[in-house]
């Protein structure tokens, strides 16, 4: 096992009627909020107004408009300006992983002179930031219970991932109730999601037969919740499973000891939604099974094996192989079961851009130190082989 | 799912060699440190004397001597006076869950004027509490990662269970080969902790695939790795992942939004302990396989079976009562197979006390609000059972 050195400070408030507790929590943190939301979603589901009446003793800036794959510019440059200019507390997102993604980096660059570009690319170490609480809508990155987020700059296709133990959430508040009106589409997506965290950590040296145990409850709790929330949107008890389970994607939780994966499936992604900005979770399903096929080997047979018996209950008297393909196979039977679109071309992506991509990814994501190294060739090729 | 409202904002520094960040986790935290810790383990293994030395520019105040089953009169009311009289800013608690526990006490009652029992019997709520940061020698009780400790008061045989928020240690320094030395029956008495622990959450109403996953991978990684532990005390990562095991026990991760369980084996085995002074682990270990037999019925029947199947591999086909009276005898065979003294005589307690012990708990654990509640009849039958 590997030595470590792991915090995950977050107050998670959780259930239905959560958002009666925000004042309480806001309260500590300061008078003047800059509000950061999304699209017109909360407004939809009448959050919006929930939270202007509960803060309604609160100085609030907003900042809407925050997109998917948030960006750098406008939404990052435009949320720091409004921090300084109006000397703001404590920030509010109100959304899913991208407004919470981009709140941090606003988080960071508010208490930062230069140029908050110098943070996310780690050429300065930020000194501080402004606290954030959160209200999530969307069961997915697990934004929520890290300190990391993903930016996009779209000028240079770059899609950053940077992480800093000073953006933790203080308090993220999570009433499964508000995910009712998520999209089949976005929820099966928020599963592929959540799923490819777990498939990221999982493969990986060293780990633990309880680290093991924890990816594979996560999995399956996924699976079968996902396919309740398809099924009927207002199950509660299925939505707040998949919420909890998206939790605990990203904070270290599934793999304390663990040797590093590499994040290989996300490190191949980011570069298909940095140039085509589709949705992170399709991309990563689209990867995943192809990513399992291309790094399939005598070395990481056993892995295969595992994850084959243990999750999907294939028979563990059949050849080694054999479990490994099937597990495979049924990984991408899944997602294509919820309704995700299994090949670049059905979201919009063809080959003419894959030299370049394939490029950009080995040069820029430590693939090659991965728990199955890859070179700039096996990039090009798995993604070929996700056309 | 029920609501929850839940945060374990401790750091966790894990692996050999960890103890070298102690300066740098104790320095933020001030320069008069109550030094607590329990016989003299700590000295012969090292560890005494790499603290005193890491902290040489550090003012120390010793309080040795803190006893398993942690006394209120001597070592929280001695620690109390030495931080009050030495004006301590951190205490730092070397050794088990017992000096941790008592450190807690001490850590509320160094902030309080009035008597420190207050506070551990809910009768004033705490306003302060000095920071703690704890090196663990032992693999057990969880102490490390949650805000709780047990307290006995010898005179009213009051074991009492208090939890608050501010008791949260700032920092855990875990590691694994400070345990090398940890004697078999210590060794086995923390895995029966541990799995305990699990076990009290584990049989709840409300629970999720998630968490009963995460309790099926505790349990399974608890037998095997304590099973090596016993073979090679020295075998570290065996020693780790026992050690990284019991970290979760008791913080609640296991149950988010479970219903309560009410620990009915912790309830029944503080009075065991608090009239003989009995080691924890043991006492539980006895207890469980009683209580599980006791509390078997049709309500109950599904959550054996799901243990019996997915933690000890029971054929799932059996009929469902063969399967809940197999994973019982095999969890006792377990207990049995690491070397616990099964029965209550092997450890000095008798039938003499048994009826005061069974009106004591009844009046003061709370046990018929539990999964399956135990009146003062049915505590009496477990604890006969358990002779």
């Amino acid at each position: 096992m590997q030595n470590f050195d792991y915090m995950t400070p977050t107050r998670l408030i959780f259930g239905k009627g959560s958002i009666e507790k925000l004042p309480e929590v806001m309260r500590p943190l300061g008078r003047r909020v800059l509000l950061a939301y999304g699209g017109g979603s909360i407004k939809k589901i009448g959050l919006y107004d929930s939270v202007r009446q509960l803060l309604s003793g609160f100085e609030i800036v907003e900042l809407p408009g925050i997109q998917p794959n948030p960006k750098y510019d406008p939404s990052v440059l435009e949320g720091v300006r409004l921090c300084k200019a109006h000397e703001v507390d404590v920030i509010l997102a109100v959304g899913g992983g991208s407004v919470l993604d981009c709140s941090k980096a606003i988080a960071a660059g508010a208490k930062y002179e230069g140029d908050p570009w110098d943070l996310i690319t780690y050429k300065v170490k930020a000194q501080a930031a402004l606290p954030i609480v959160d209200v999530i809508t969307l069961a997915a990155t697990g934004s929520e219970y890290d300190c990391g987020g993903v930016i996009s700059r779209t000028e240079t296709n770059d899609k950053i991932g940077y992480m800093d133990p000073l953006l933790f959430p203080v308090c993220s508040i999570l009433d499964p109730e508000y995910t009712f009106s998520v999209s089949a589409r976005q929820t099966a997506a928020g599963c592929a999601d959540a799923m490819n965290h777990t498939i990221e950590q999982y493969f990986a040296a060293d780990t633990t037969l309880l680290n093991d145990g924890f990816c594979e409850s996560m999995l399956k709790s996924l699976m079968v919740n996902t396919r309740k929330c398809l099924d009927n949107p207002e199950d509660y008890t299925a939505r707040a499973e998949m919420m909890l389970c998206c939790t605990y994607g990203c904070n270290g939780i599934l793999s304390l000891g663990n040797s590093q994966s590499g994040w290989p499936c996300h490190g191949i992604e980011h570069a298909l939604s940095a140039y085509y900005d589709i949705t992170h979770g399709e991309g990563l399903a689209i990867i995943t099974p192809r990513w399992m096929r291309h790094i399939l080997s005598e070395r990481t047979m056993d892995r295969f094996v595992k994850y084959g018996v243990n999750v999907f209950g294939i028979d563990p008297a059949l050849p080694k192989e054999q479990i490994a393909i099937r597990a495979i196979d049924a990984t991408y039977a899944f997602f294509e079961s919820i309704g995700i679109p299994m090949h670049l071309r059905e979201v919009g992506i063809d080959e003419s851009r894959i030299d370049e991509m394939a490029r950009h990814i080995a040069q820029n994501e430590g693939l090659d130190k991965a728990y199955a190294p890859l070179s700039e060739a096996d990039i090009r090729q798995i993604l070929i082989d996700s056309l």
